[in-house]
């Protein structure tokens, strides 16, 4: 079984169609809304935000997908408000675009699954949303791709899609795609994570849901930019079989689920990467851990860490911050025992060691930071990305006044 | 019985002494060095750090106090050198530098508590150290107590201190003192949190590890800086029964403790206030959670938002960042029912409402940033104390390299 990168993004896979366009949703000019359909019924699985304060299309995603069992056909994603904080009204005003873009689409409304990233507290634009939605043409091409990844930013500096081929046992092709947005806002209000994946592998809403969840908890829940989790965090996943073929079974299931952990972690590091005011990538690796949870939650608390991240801004060999971070993480480990490598050199080993501080700088100074910390309590292992503190991320978040 | 402030720190209470110098730990000049002691056996109590990876000085102190049951005569507190991360070496340093001391004060080794701040990995000039301790004339006075609370000051812009008197039913007056250092470094290495207390009240070692453990929860483990615990984070407190008489009954005991709470409560605001690169402290008050627990911990994640920190700092009345971080908080709670008010000035009741956004900006400028968070959840109440987010900080922690 293959795995390769190929061209795109959601439409990628067979049998996607995609179109965007500008609402006047956002404060400033720019295309703002996008719908993403399949030809045919397809199965639907969401990762939602655990924040208690859920956005409106996150009510209404959960809402949906229960009803349907997971099917969708489609979903529409704006920018520039979040509805998030805005109550029945917030609410209402999503069942009607979904009722718009099912239209659009041609399916019943609980098909369609909405996302909203910007402003929390400001409404969306109903009719305008409406217009531009019946105005909608969809397509599938890579430029198309390129076009609805770049509506759904905010302050981004990029898009951020992936596209992979896998090739079967059987000879079978099947195709993921998707897009994604990081930490940023038009107005900076709350840094949404949102990713839209599709495939055309035939597979069950029951399995789906279970190999996002698994692809999720290693990827997108491993990266931090400033810890503070988002009202409107979503991913989704739609499958419509299209490959042809009937449900993959166990061999070429797990092989789907591989090729879609590598998507997701291809868009999770570019969110990490795309962090605001971010110059460094900073990739943390546990290993001897005592389970994979333990791991993950330790390097997540290190790559989080506002000592870690102005450390490696100000590319200081800091070991301490690193140990004292992974310390307190919550997780019983013995500190003694613990060994921290910067890039490949060693900088310590339960007690300070001699090292070139130079090349550490070199590494701390590098596009991507890696980070390990070697445990001796277990075999856990888990990776967690992060990005640097900048002055330009507190002037990106308090130099504006709402 | 009456509560009222009394000039000094921690030589107050009666029967406690101290004296402060220089042995050369910091890299810059200044005193370094502080014994504190009680002139006959006192009960003791300390909090230390959560962090897996504790400092020699953290070990040895709670092997002592378990040693004695909670008996102690003496504390013995560095800045400069964290001695955390230093492995056997350190402990044994540690121990040296508290047989020195021991041997100052005429007791034995486990009497005297060891503390130190400062730069993670180093080792402390154990000789230097011998020798000043050796020439150290311990005194009662508040100038005393004033060099002492800056001696253990690192990146801390002033000394905090608190001393309050309580008259006791019985007509007894009882003194508590304290100092404590916040979130600076003189090698920017960790943010340790240091506070030491006295008192002459009469009290069991039991009791008061009880007592102090309760005044912790509620005030210095509320303030949050950085997110980042320390290796070396310890709050101790020595009771001589100076005062007179015998151990404290049920009411007196009551109004001891809300004295003391009331002295922590003092020092961990003047942490916050003095928060690296800070310009305003952020006090959440949070009422009508499901308990006092939840209602804590919600306060503690708002007021440790890098959005809602940047958001003070930019004077922006941004309720979204107010109410989406109370949703992260781990902690069950009816978001659609939550009330905020930022000081007097309602600006969220589960949709947004109207308000005199200039008049909410300039109680954002002030120096004291009240935040409320209104549940109807339960009756639980809670109330953290953090800072902004400003340039400073990350400039403090990054523009320095090891």
């Amino acid at each position: 079984m293959t795995l390769r990168s190929i061209d795109g993004g959601v439409t990628a896979p067979l049998g996607f169609r995609v179109a965007s366009g500008e609402a006047g949703i956002r404060q400033t000019v720019g295309p703002d809304l996008v719908l993403l359909a399949s030809d045919g019924p397809a199965s639907a699985a969401a990762t939602l935000t655990t924040n208690r304060m859920r956005a409106a299309p996150v009510l209404l995603t959960a809402e949906s997908l229960a009803t349907t069992g997971g099917r969708a056909r489609a979903i529409v994603i704006n920018a520039g408000c979040a509805n998030a904080g805005t109550g029945a009204g917030g609410l209402e005003d999503a069942r009607a675009v979904v009722e718009a873009a099912a239209e659009r689409v041609g399916c019943s409304s609980t098909e369609v699954l909405p996302a909203s990233t910007g402003l929390i507290g400001s409404r969306l634009p109903v009719e305008a949303m409406r217009a531009t939605l019946a105005g909608f043409a969809l397509e599938r091409s890579t430029e198309r791709d390129q076009l609805a990844a770049m509506a759904i930013m905010t302050t981004d500096t990029r898009p951020k899609q992936v596209a992979v081929s896998l090739t079967l046992a059987d000879g079978r092709e099947i195709r993921i795609g998707g897009m994604a947005k990081g930490s940023g806002m038009i107005h900076p209000q709350m840094a949404t994570m949102l990713a839209f994946l599709t495939t055309d592998a035939p597979i069950d809403a029951d399995r789906l849901a279970a190999i996002l969840r698994a692809a999720v908890e290693v990827t997108f829940n491993q990266v931090t930019v400033d810890g503070d989790t988002s009202t409107n965090d979503a991913v989704m996943l739609l499958a419509n079989g299209q490959a042809g073929g009937s449900n993959l079974e166990a061999g070429d299931e797990a092989a789907f689920a591989d090729a879609l952990e590598e998507a997701c972690r291809h868009l999770a590091i570019s969110i990490a990467q795309d962090g605001e005011g971010a110059h460094h990538l900073i990739e943390v690796r546990v290993q001897g851990a005592r389970s994979d949870a333990d791991a993950r939650r330790i390097a997540r608390t290190v790559a989080g860490s506002s000592l870690v991240k102005t450390a490696v801004h100000g590319a200081d060999p800091n070991w301490g911050r690193i140990a004292a971070a992974a310390g307190r993480a919550g997780v019983d480990l013995d500190a003694e025992a613990m060994r921290i490598c910067i890039g490949d050199i060693p900088v310590y080993d339960g007690s300070p060691v001699d090292f070139d501080g130079a090349r550490a700088q070199r590494i701390l100074a590098g596009d991507r930071v890696p980070l390990l910390i070697a445990l001796v309590d277990g075999h856990g292992i888990g990776v967690a990305w992060g990005c640097d503190l900048s002055s330009e991320y507190v002037a990106i978040n308090s130099e504006y006044t709402t």
